[in-house]
């Protein structure tokens, strides 16, 4: 429950369970055996949640590797991790190196997630310059063509660090990692596909433990799993499958706990009558004497515009619709059907919960979970559960 | 131009033309009479393009009044305007004064859009126990059913206003407000018809000013504008009906100047081989050998994950397709027909510019500028232009 005054001064509320996202990290890293490091995935601000407040609370509960994307987002978990008292955790940046970005990497102590050649000899050159060895992954792509050395990079990579030859000198190859395009799909060739190339370039770097499961591929089981797992999505609740049909993939998301709720002030309660038109262009027409609340959110919020006449919210135990547009900063809920002592007394609306979670919303969105979260607005005030 | 220097530790930037969002409030501003004040709309941050430097933009120009949403908004705004040395400007919070918020409005000088009858109470008591008259506007609903009072609330309010009773007593009500449902549509019956009704309520509000324009109500003409006009979406450069066909509508969309560019970071450069799937489900594949640029922009940074496949990027002046599906924090471009020197040169992609506007990205998207603007995410580096 929220009370009026737990909004303050702003018109909604988004609380994180830092204690759900901990008990997901624990499932998580459960699937795999002891002598798998499970890792923590908070780039996007810890997928739009906070990763000042998720990172440091993974930390104490065991965990010992974090992924953010870009240089920023590494120098501003570094400091998040410091000040919370967590120091030396290693933080990999998965954007990369970019050209003039080594001594930052070095002076905060990141670990860039190398993608091409190029990065290669530029690091090899600053470590000699400097008289380093730069810890860092090497990303290899297996079969998404997204980021990662393609194979004739691969292979000449390989070619020219044998026979005394070492391509990555000054390097210190601490992962080989590589990512799966369809993880979330078990039934995709494309894993196996990409888990037997994956295999076959293993060799090559004895040195370097290996990883190569996302949530996604946490679930698909213990060949996935190597010797580091890399969960994003599912530490905050989802599954990355969405909300599936499937049997196995529905009993594997009722492990994982929802990290999120959303609760918008109700502004106005207002009578409307039989034929008004209801927000912006007149959209919806009111087909009998209504009762509409206009709450506090709006798709400036990260709720999405699309879901004007489409998503639900709740109100005092009741579910009802959002009716008319989204506008920026507001939306409307038809509550004529909740019992008037009810309605009178609420103060919000559940927008986001465990009766319609992220991945219920993006269903409805046309989109995946993922972007409901990361989409969520810096303007709703926020609240942490289980911060310490 | 962007240079690689710029990025610093981000993986793409977003550049803020505040010398245009001035020159299109002077524009928006030269449409009504010298006696109409045009505000500034600075809520959702400005439509995400950041209140604290806008909104001192503005009134450095002559901006005599603000509108922001929550009350959170307000007080934000009211510090930004003082360290920029602008005092007393009127602030009006269009969420209304929720209980409690009372004192807050107070004493950061702060104005109410008061949406229902209780609120008028509520005030009205609080200006009684302090000795003080509270000024603020009255939001009357002319026929959008999302703010303001109903028609039943404006009688009781009309009726108890008259003949020695003062309901609105305590209350300094500046302005008499009401919202356009429609106004990007020139043919919408509506506006003819808000508009009558407006102007039938105004006589029972003699000493308030009077305001019933957003930006598509500017544009509707000097009958809409009354005493205040309240653009928003058009101070940042787009036409509230978005990629139009009008010509008349087309003319003004010209007069706007585009605020807002958007450029990524080439993270890497990959050759791929026909018949290679690019992308999370590998839903792209090649039908010729390419040339892929992934850059550092994702969904997580607003970028709408439904525009994979569908929108374009400019790369060193070549329009080139997004292809395969848009990451959390990347998104792939295929700029295979770029000349090689062109493309090896190159450092970064433009996203959103004079050559691909918002209007145009959420014409894309199926959606409004004002979501593509309002959705742009914190990750993304910020430069302004015309900072003073």
């Amino acid at each position: 429950m929220v009370s009026q005054h737990e909004f303050s001064t702003a018109d909604s509320l988004i609380t994180i369970d830092l204690d759900a996202i901990v008990a997901n990290w624990r499932y998580l890293d459960s699937l795999s055996s002891g002598s798998t490091l499970t890792a923590g995935v908070v780039k996007a601000n810890a997928y739009g949640l906070g990763a000042d407040k998720v990172a440091p609370s993974l930390a104490a509960a065991g965990c010992r590797l974090f992924f953010v994307m870009s240089l920023a987002e590494g120098i501003n978990l570094r400091a998040d991790l410091r000040a919370a008292g967590h120091d030396a955790i290693p933080i990999f940046c998965l954007s990369g190196c970019h050209a003039g970005q080594e001594p930052e990497f070095l002076h905060h102590g990141l670990s860039p997630v190398i993608n091409d050649l190029t990065q290669i000899a530029r690091l090899g050159m600053f470590a000699q310059r400097h008289d380093i060895r730069i810890p860092a992954a090497l990303h290899i792509d297996t079969g998404m063509s997204r980021l990662g050395l393609n194979d004739d990079e691969t292979d000449w990579l390989i070619e020219h660090s044998q026979d005394g030859a070492n391509a990555l000198e000054g390097i210190d190859l601490v992962y080989l990692m590589s990512h799966l395009a369809s993880a979330e799909d078990p039934d995709s060739q494309a894993n196996k596909q990409q888990l037997d190339a994956f295999r076959a370039l293993m060799p090559f770097f004895p040195s370097a433990k290996a990883s190569l499961a996302n949530s996604g591929g946490i679930l698909l089981g213990t060949d996935y799993q190597f010797d580091m797992t890399r969960p994003g999505i599912a530490l905050y609740g989802e599954h990355p499958a969405g909300t599936t049909d499937r049997a196995d993939q529905a009993m594997a998301a009722q492990k994982l706990r929802c990290a999120v709720t959303w609760d918008a002030r109700i502004l106005q309660l207002r009578q409307a009558k039989s034929g008004d038109a209801v927000g912006y262009g007149g959209t919806h027409v009111l087909t009998r004497d209504s009762l509409i609340a206009t709450v506090g959110v709006g798709y400036a919020d990260g709720y999405p515009r699309c879901l004007g006449g489409v998503a639900t919210a709740m109100v005092g135990g009741h579910k009802v619709p959002v009716i008319g547009r989204v506008s920026m900063d507001s939306l409307a809920l038809d509550v004529t059907d909740i019992p008037q002592n009810e309605i009178r007394a609420a103060v919000f609306a559940r927008l986001l919960g465990d009766e319609y979670t992220p991945g219920m919303m993006a269903n409805d969105a046309g989109t995946i979970g993922y972007e409901i979260l990361t989409g969520l607005g810096r303007r709703p005030a926020r609240r942490f559960l289980g911060d310490r």
